[in-house]
């Protein structure tokens, strides 16, 4: 428990290259807090999540624990400010490093109790120029912050100043979060298999008749069992009409015979979180219409995953996913070509958002929907482009198409939700799809579910 | 989903009972706002908790929900503010009743939207002699409040008047959820059976070798197939001795040949608690040592459990179980009698505590430490008795037994921690042992886990 | 400085009055604090003022103090915390009592360092039925209260319990304040003379040219070298069109010849509020119109004077001023008979409001809107009563009229404003014109201002 | 009431000011509230003051008023939110000017409903790199604030962004402040005018026997009819030892025959303050050893006013006091020179701070106590220089004596305080002394005096 960090030289790494750029900025006092505790029920709280970009930081997973960064002509500190050791809360509580343990393990030049924060930052912020610090992310640390300031303010009549410029810190570590380095493709990676598993066993498990939260708990099952310590978001287990919401997350419907079943799941390993999509046939066999569908997603999905490599533009997998969707719409009669015209009409009118309403994907890492700008960084305005891929960028592809009852709508496809998401890593040649053994097309699919449908 | 609540009429009968003691306190208006959504990190939530008093009175599920009950000159009127529908956001988001299908179903007189909560409550506050409210434990809500009543006080010189007195509602819920009706009983029976299914199979499955969070996984796999939809608490799965810590929920421990592993672990279901602890030995057969505190905490149990009857003390039980695992720690020499003298005197100068430090239960229900006073409501101070058990209340009993490393403890028992827990109902003859079916004798466990111990 | 106050005893038994009515409400603890200090620009703070209430218990006029009263078992305790004696500070800001010189001198059983407050109320909180305190009211104390409250509901698995009611202070006190007694009574009739003298002096000094804050410059002089504290509110020096404006306080206009000059001003002395209005000419003579005006609303005056005595209901006085008013309104063409009909009709259809537009009058005492209800306090609901008056309320009576250029009003009377206030003292036989000596009537006035205007 | 403000070109001039240099750090929004209105006791409001940055960029008097300037792609634009026109409310409350007066007659590119900032804001602050503002100074703001951040960030997946960097804009604007202008200085000397005018008709009417708030009479006398709006911070009127409590306010004490009365009082003329001091005997003729003491606190006033020129630095004149001081109580015997040695080592050990222990000074404004940097804004740390005196800053210069009883000091001098204080202009020779026709020297002071104490 008191071990070193598997990736102490990592984390130790990251402060640096943040204190880099708090010295090209002039340097100052970079205040990143952690997580607050939340009460669920009475006195019984959700699991502990600490703060991502905290964690980013430091790798530590204690709560009421704050790091402090000071740059100052020059000379370079890192401090962490952590809850003490105490013999008895940790017979109720568990093991607590200590600022002792902690400042050695984690490797920072200094730790102090939390408790002494408050009688330790006014003197930090004393005659430094800029705060490096994020306000409003951390509701309860503002009101300290400002009681800091304010004590340094009263006592400017003899020289000493506030800081006169407080940068916000998210969008450096965002910056620096988006680039994914070894030990996070690692951990990624991980959390994307066993992810790909659970969602292996959900489909070889399922049949007409069971609940939706049966095959959650074969997720769930499997996330844990492979040490994944939560899933990295609610499951979403949606069986016919219901995957036409998409957040659906209720999971108590009765699975019947001819329906599809959307799962969109994944688990967070180490802080890290896979997200993945599949959409299969409650019994194992595809009807020709779902078919239809599903592989017109599936070769949207294609014409996104074509679009990942470095050099394309972010958003340039979505437009391709959404022609491949827009004519498949059109072909299969789901928008009627009288009415919306070609695919370049129903594109520029976005009729097509009438099945297919959510963008292809978003940035992943310590949080689901990652940190990271999705434009030119920079540059200004609503209208500075999307962003070019680079290597260690890692992301989801997940086109869908989603088909309501409607008037002019084919009933033949009705109540038909269908998502395909994979998890995409950007490497130099290309990209590495990290969720690659996830059954996927038609014929996989079916034949994994086989055993259990149609023995031989 | 939108079908009448299974328990619509005990609902009502509730907030019936509620208003018939606001009537007898002269009247006023209650407000019991539902829990808030917290955020998990980025833009992902913890999953949703309503509640527990708000869903007590309602089994109303959403978040952004307020109950107003008004008595007033003999009338009273049920009120409820929940989200408007929004077909937008219910295709991202699911589902919503939206006030006019709420009212109906959950049998309200009137239900707003959430959003005209601030423009009515002045209103409703006005001339009303009471506010039924409990300050401080939403704090979302406090301010508004204020608002409100600022509002009402501004009209005063016209003679409208505030409140002019608050009283506390949760004291009032607090004494109704202690005694549990018919309905409660049988989810509260149905979580316990889920979760002793779930020890069984834990207990079946474990081996040396295996990690804690791999026993923990068969843990959440049975509660959420049998549709449980969450755990109640953090499931604790400790090995040797992790056990030790009353709390730990780390449960990343590799579980080693010889150890005992202890289980506290409990699903919750249609928002009910069970709370389970069993302890086992990780290769299915009890060391000699082992077995010697196990059977005492066991014999420990069972006279709490002669004590959990109507009529006898809440503390009886505690009491009860200290005198037995007192004299064991003397007989066993974890206590030297040279020291701390007779049974009587350890007691007397709880030198029991040094391995018997915590309660020996607590009130279940919706919340795993459920509402409810454990001395005589109707007396002040700090000398006032434990209450009487009587026929309806649901407690646990779960003596335990943890030895630290120490000079002048027999080795043989250093790192070992033990706790049997189970969920009993008071009925008028004795008491219904919830977690029953659960194996519990060093026979019952043994023989459970030898088929893949000792394959025969 | 630290001499004994002059009314130790008095303040000694309203204590001892309020919590005999919380003996009679089951007990408790009242928590009364003072007002804070507010910062008027940079480092520089509005003069203090005591919270109203705190001091009426106490006579304790130093900022950061609170009154904890307990009432438990019919035992009573009184107790201050107040800032502690620091003689670095006192060489800057001046002397303080310190708890134990203010224990003695104000008479409490009990004093404390303002700092220990928040380690003292939890125990104090503890095992107490009832809060006395006023929520919303004192916005610095109520964050505090609930951690307090918070603190004692951490312990109540020992059986300690926090306050289950909280019960507003404020209408008690109210009650209490509505009755000045003899103490008080001689405040206010220095507060009112020092005022009429003021009142006087302006009208001596009053002629054409001056500009307005020149009066409001002979009232702070008067008002100070008598040694009053304060203005009890803001002056109101409004000539010509000004005085239509009803809170009017900018006071910069120049004065013109045939204007009148409306006055509304009062001092604070030793807390306690004079409110005085006259209206007079600024050359000494009043215009034939302004006369009708004037002696019109000095007859509404009278009217409401007659109703100020036992047994007449708080409206009556007001009902009377504007019968008188509208009747003239009418007479003198203000109002059309022709459109708003006789007498009682435009009083019914509230026509008389386009130049009377506010009450005839409030309560008088520590604040210039002082404490009490308009209606019989024992009932509910808005259509109660108003109340009765009693001996020891002291009131304003202030008729005014304010015509405002409008069609179909005669330009004769256009930009005139007209207020006649006075301090009224119930009496078993009626009542005592605390400032019967500031000039009213015409005569009087021309007489008091002949001197400069019209040397003979 | 609606007219031209006296100087709006220069308030637009410094909007501009402000705005080239929210340019040179790159653009951005700057937002500057106006204060809030604090309630005295219960409705009674204290008397209104606008914030004093606010006031610097708009001479605009109305409260719940926020400046908003934008700088944009070489765009500036400055917008105004203030109270919406509302003829109800301005019977009651008085003339308000409304957005659209207030732009055109206050000189903003726009002026909007203060209620329709929340609306506005986001897309004000959208993509805007720099927020130029001042956290923790309006507690009432910094929460909306967070709330428009929130916002922006909502939208960051369409591409837009909050501010990443907060500059405090107090010390661009403080460093505006320091300097003051034609318009400036004007105010100013009218205000030190008023105030010496007050302090000189204060020491005429002096006599024993006074209570030393009849002084102050005079003073609110002569500030209110003179136009100034309010006195520029509380007035103090110390006699005899009253006078060694620095900021004594109470002014309740009769003033003794031999006492010293100390006078420290200044106006606020349209927004400026001055800040005067002045100590004389209460007879009219000051004793021996009152002379003493006195002369000696103006020779080291003279001393500092020596060094109030360009390019000394700020602190020199509170050197050059403090030794003409020490010496002077080494002479005098306050200071035993066998004790405390010669000057130079007086003044090293600070030994002379028992009887002086303030400093000599502050920049004097808008606040009494006003904007600007004491040391080199261009450096930082805690040892920067003092910064050098330039044309167009105002200070005061005010040594002092303070001399209260203790064991080995002369028992002559016991109960002595003595304050001299002008407000100084430093102009390009030298300075210019804004009080300089308030009595100073024993002559004149003993002059002024004559006529009512010692009737030829
Ligand atoms: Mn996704
Ligand atoms: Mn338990
Ligand atoms: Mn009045
Ligand atoms: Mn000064």
């Amino acid at each position: 428990m008191s071990a070193v960090p598997a990736n102490l030289h990592g984390y130790q790494q990251r402060r640096q290259a943040l204190m880099t750029q708090m010295e090209q900025r002039g340097g100052g006092v970079a205040i990143i807090p952690t997580a607050r505790e939340w009460v669920r029920n009475n006195d019984n709280h959700f699991p502990y999540r600490h703060d991502s970009y905290f964690y980013y930081l430091s790798g530590f997973c204690e709560p009421e624990a704050v790091i402090v960064l000071t740059v100052r002509q020059g000379r370079q500190q890192s401090l962490l400010f952590c809850r003490e050791k105490n013999p008895d809360h940790e017979i109720w509580d568990g093991y607590r490093y200590g600022p002792h343990a902690a400042q050695e393990l984690f490797g920072f030049d200094h730790a102090y109790p939390i408790a002494d924060l408050d009688a330790c930052m006014p003197d930090i912020l004393s005659d430094t120029p800029h705060l490096f610090y994020s306000a409003g992310n951390a509701p309860h640390l503002d009101p300290s912050l400002q009681q800091w300031l304010q004590a340094v303010r009263e006592r400017s009549r003899s020289g000493v100043q506030p800081p006169h410029t407080i940068i916000d810190i998210r969008p450096l570590l965002d910056e620096m979060r988006l680039f994914k380095d070894t030990h996070e493709v690692t951990l990624m990676q991980r959390a994307a298999t066993i992810s790909g598993q659970a969602h292996l066993r959900a489909m070889r498990h399922a049949r007409p008749g069971q609940f939706e939260y049966e095959l959650e708990a074969e997720l769930l099952h499997t996330f844990r069992r492979h040490g994944a310590q939560s899933p990295a978001y609610g499951a979403i287990v949606a069986s016919g009409a219901n995957a036409c919401v998409l957040h659906y997350q209720n999971n108590h419907s009765q699975i019947r015979d001819g329906e599809l079943v959307l799962i969109d799941a994944g688990c967070e390993f180490d802080s890290y979180a896979a997200d993945i999509t599949r959409t299969f046939p409650a019994n194992g066999r595809f009807s020709k219409a779902q078919q239809t569908l599903y592989e017109l997603v599936l070769a949207a999905q294609q014409a996104a995953l074509d679009c990942a490599r470095p050099g394309a533009r972010y958003m340039d997998g979505h437009h391709a996913a959404v022609r491949v969707l827009t004519q498949g719409m059109l072909d299969t009669g789901l928008l009627n070509k009288n009415q919306v015209g070609h695919v370049d009409d129903a594109i520029a009118s976005q009729a097509y958002r009438q099945f297919y309403m959510h963008g292809t994907g978003h940035w992943l890492g310590l949080d689901v929907h990652d940190a990271g700008q999705y434009r030119e960084p920079d540059q200004q305005g609503d209208e500075r482009p999307y962003r070019r891929l680079e290597p260690g960028m890692v992301m989801t592809i997940e086109p869908g198409l989603y088909v309501r009852p409607a008037e002019g709508v084919p009933e033949i496809y009705w109540n038909t939700g269908i998502r395909i998401e994979d998890d995409i890593l950007i490497t130099p040649d290309g990209h590495l799809n990290l969720t690659r053994d996830t059954p996927k097309t038609v014929a996989e699919i079916e034949s994994e579910m086989r055993p259990h449908t149609m023995r031989p």
